[in-house]
C-alpha cells in the first residue's frame, strides 16, 4: 500500500517532511496552495500516513466511515469511489459499512462509533426525517450526503448537509419534457411511504405540470415497489410492465432515478415500444451504465465530483474545529441523449 | 441495528441461549441442523451479537476483512452482499476494503492485519501469482475467492480458493457458440499481461476453437485497453469499436464479462449492428444488469450464492481449527437469453 512514504512526497513537492505533516494535519500555519500540491500529491501516490505511528502519538484513529443503504443503486457506487478519494487527500482512511434496506443507519452509527474509533460519519443516501433525537445522540462530526429530506426538527446550525435540490431538478426535468411536446408524462417515484429524495422529485413534477397548465393524472404516476430492492433496474421494469398492463395512454416516461429508468427500457423492449420513437425517456442522477444504454439515456445529472468534494470538505471543517456546519446544495445539469423525442 | 437480541434468537428456535451461544461460536457440541436453524435465524433478523461485550471476554474482534478490486465489476458487488450475508450468518461483522487497481492487495492485507484484529481476510478477485512470499507473511487466515490465478509456488495446503473452472467455462462458452453455427468467434480478453481470470477463459477459447478444427485467428482477440477501468462497460464499448474499425469479418463476439459485454452492445448499436440479428454476443458472469439489457445477454452465470456460501465456510472451517485448506471449484452455468442468433 505505502509504496512511497513521507519523505518521498515531501521530495516531490519541494518541501521538507515537517510541512508535509502540517498539511496531513490541518494546520493553520501552511500557504494554501502548498497545501492543496501536497494533498494532490498525496492523492496521487496513494500514500496513506501511517495510522498505527501516529495513533500512539494522538491517540485517534484516522478514519471516516462511510455509510450507505443498498448497492444496487449504482449512483451511490459512483460517490464511495469519489469519497474515498477525497477522504485521502486529507490523508485519512474510508470504512465503508453497509446498511441493510430494513435497517436504521443511525442506529448503526452510534453502534460503530462505540465500536471504533472513529473521527467523521458520512451519510450517503438515506431519509432522515423523525430521526433527529437520534442523530443527536452523535458524538462525533457527521454529514448527510445526497440525503433529500432534511431532518425538520433540528436546527440548521446542528448539521451538515450536501445534496441537489431535488425538487427543483425534478420540475426541470418534468419541463423539459414539457417543452418537447409532451403532456402525458408517466412517472415512476418511490414508494408511498417514501419521505425523502423520490416524494421530492415527484413534488418537482407536480408543480411543472402545474405551471403549464397540464392537469395531475394519478394514475400517470407509479410507485416502487416494497417488495423489491429500492431503486433497481429489477423494480424499475416490474413497475413499468404492470403499468403498461392498465394501458393509460402516455407519451413520455420520467423516472426517479437512472436505474428505475433502465428496467423501464427493459419493459417496453418486450412490448414492442420504441424509446424514443413510440415514448420518450429520462432518468435521474447521470450513471454510467444510462451512457452505454440502447438508446442511451437523457437524464438530470448530478455533480457527483463536486457533491464528493464538498462532503469531505465540510466534514473536515467541523473536525478541525475551524468549520460551522453547512448547508451546500449542488446544481444538476441536464444531460441529453437519445432517450427523447420532440413531439410536433 | 440489533432489534432482536440473543434472548429473542433463542425463543424464535424454541432452545436456550447457551445453544445459541453455541451456534455462534461453533462450539462442536450441538446439533448440526440446530445450529444450521439458529444461523439462519440470525441472519433472516440481521441480528449482530454485541460484539464489544464479546470481545472483553474473548479478547479479539470478530470482523472478517473482504477486500476487492474496483467497483465498476458489478459481478463483485453482487458478491460482497453475499459474502456479508454469510459472514453475519455466522455472528461475525464484515469490513469491506477498497483496492485500487494500481495497489496491491496482499500488501494491503498486511497493513490491516498490523491495524486492525481481523479474525480472517477473503481476497475477492485479483490475481495471486507472483504474491506467494508476501502470502505467507500473513498471520491470519484468508481465502482466495473467484481468483482465477492460483499462485503457482506455494503448497495447496497452505492457502484455500474458491472459484469457477474458468479455463473450462471458457471452453463451454466458446463451444456453444461453435455448435450454434460460428466460426468466426471475436473475443474480448483482459488485458495483455493479465494472467487470472481473463487469460484462463482466453485458453478455454483457444483450446474450443481447436478442438472444432477451427483455425485460431489472432485478429479476432480484443484485449482491455490499459488507460481505462478493468471489466468495465467503457472497456468494452471502446475495444470493440476500435475492433469495428479494423474491419475483420465475425459473426459472435465472447466478451470475459457481462460488464465488458454491455459496453459492446452500446458499440454494435452505434454502427448500426443488430444484436443478435447481424451480430451474437455472449458474456460472462450472470449479473443483473444482463437480465435487462436490450438484447438481454446470454451468459456464463457463476453460482454466486453457493460462491459466497462455501468462501465463508472454509474460511471459518480454518478460523475455527477444524477445517482443513480447501480448493473448491464451482460450476458456471449456461444462461440462454436472447443474444445468440443459431446459423444456418
Amino acid at each position: 500500500m505505502n509504496s512511497v512514504n513521507i519523505r518521498d512526497i515531501a521530495r516531490m513537492c519541494g518541501v521538507g517532511v515537517s510541512t508535509v505533516s502540517r498539511a496531513i494535519n490541518n494546520h493553520p500555519d501552511i500557504n494554501p496552495e502548498t497545501k492543496e500540491k501536497i494533498l494532490q500529491c498525496i492523492a496521487d501516490n496513494n500514500y496513506i500516513p501511517n495510522n498505527s505511528a501516529r495513533n500512539l502519538k494522538r491517540q485517534e484513529s484516522r478514519v471516516i466511515a462511510v455509510l450507505i443503504k443498498g448497492l444496487t443503486n449504482t449512483f451511490l457506487i459512483e460517490m464511495i469511489q469519489l469519497l474515498e478519494k477525497e477522504i485521502k487527500r486529507h490523508g485519512y482512511a474510508m470504512a465503508l459499512e453497509r446498511v441493510h434496506f430494513d435497517q436504521d443507519e443511525v442506529d448503526i452509527a452510534l453502534e460503530l462509533v462505540k465500536e471504533k474509533r472513529l473521527r467523521g460519519i458520512i451519510f450517503l443516501g438515506g431519509d432522515f426525517e423523525n430521526r433527529v433525537s437520534k442523530l443527536k445522540e452523535l458524538d462525533v462530526p457527521f454529514i448527510l450526503s445526497t440525503a433529500g429530506s432534511q431532518p425538520e426538527d433540528i436546527s440548521e446550525d446542528e448539521y451538515s448537509s450536501v445534496s441537489v435540490a431535488d425538487m427543483e431538478e425534478g420540475y426541470k426535468m418534468t419541463e423539459y419534457l414539457i417543452k418537447n411536446g409532451h403532456k402525458r408524462i408517466a412517472m415512476i417515484s418511490a414508494k408511498t411511504d417514501d419521505e425523502s429524495i423520490g416524494k421530492l422529485r415527484l413534488r418537482g413534477y407536480k408543480k411543472a405540470l402545474e405551471d403549464n397548465g397540464i392537469t395531475f393524472d394519478p394514475e400517470l404516476v407509479m410507485f416502487m415497489r416494497p417488495d423489491i430492492e429500492d431503486y433497481s433496474m429489477e423494480n424499475g421494469y416490474e413497475v413499468t410492465k404492470q403499468f403498461l398492463a392498465k394501458k393509460v395512454p402516455f407519451t413520455a416516461l420520467f423516472a426517479v432515478s437512472d436505474t428505475l429508468a433502465l428496467g423501464a427500457i427493459r419493459a417496453f423492449y418486450e412490448a414492442g415500444i420504441k424509446v424514443p420513437d413510440d415514448v420518450s425517456l429520462v432518468g435521474f442522477d447521470g450513471v454510467e451504465a444510462g451512457k452505454f444504454s440502447c438508446p442511451a439515456l437523457t437524464t438530470m445529472g448530478q455533480p457527483v465530483k463536486e457533491m464528493a468534494k464538498e462532503t469531505v470538505d465540510i466534514l473536515f471543517g467541523i473536525i478541525d474545529g475551524h468549520g460551522a456546519h453547512k448547508h451546500k446544495i449542488c446544481q444538476a445539469h441536464l444531460v441529453e441523449r437519445e432517450s427523447v423525442r420532440k413531439l410536433n
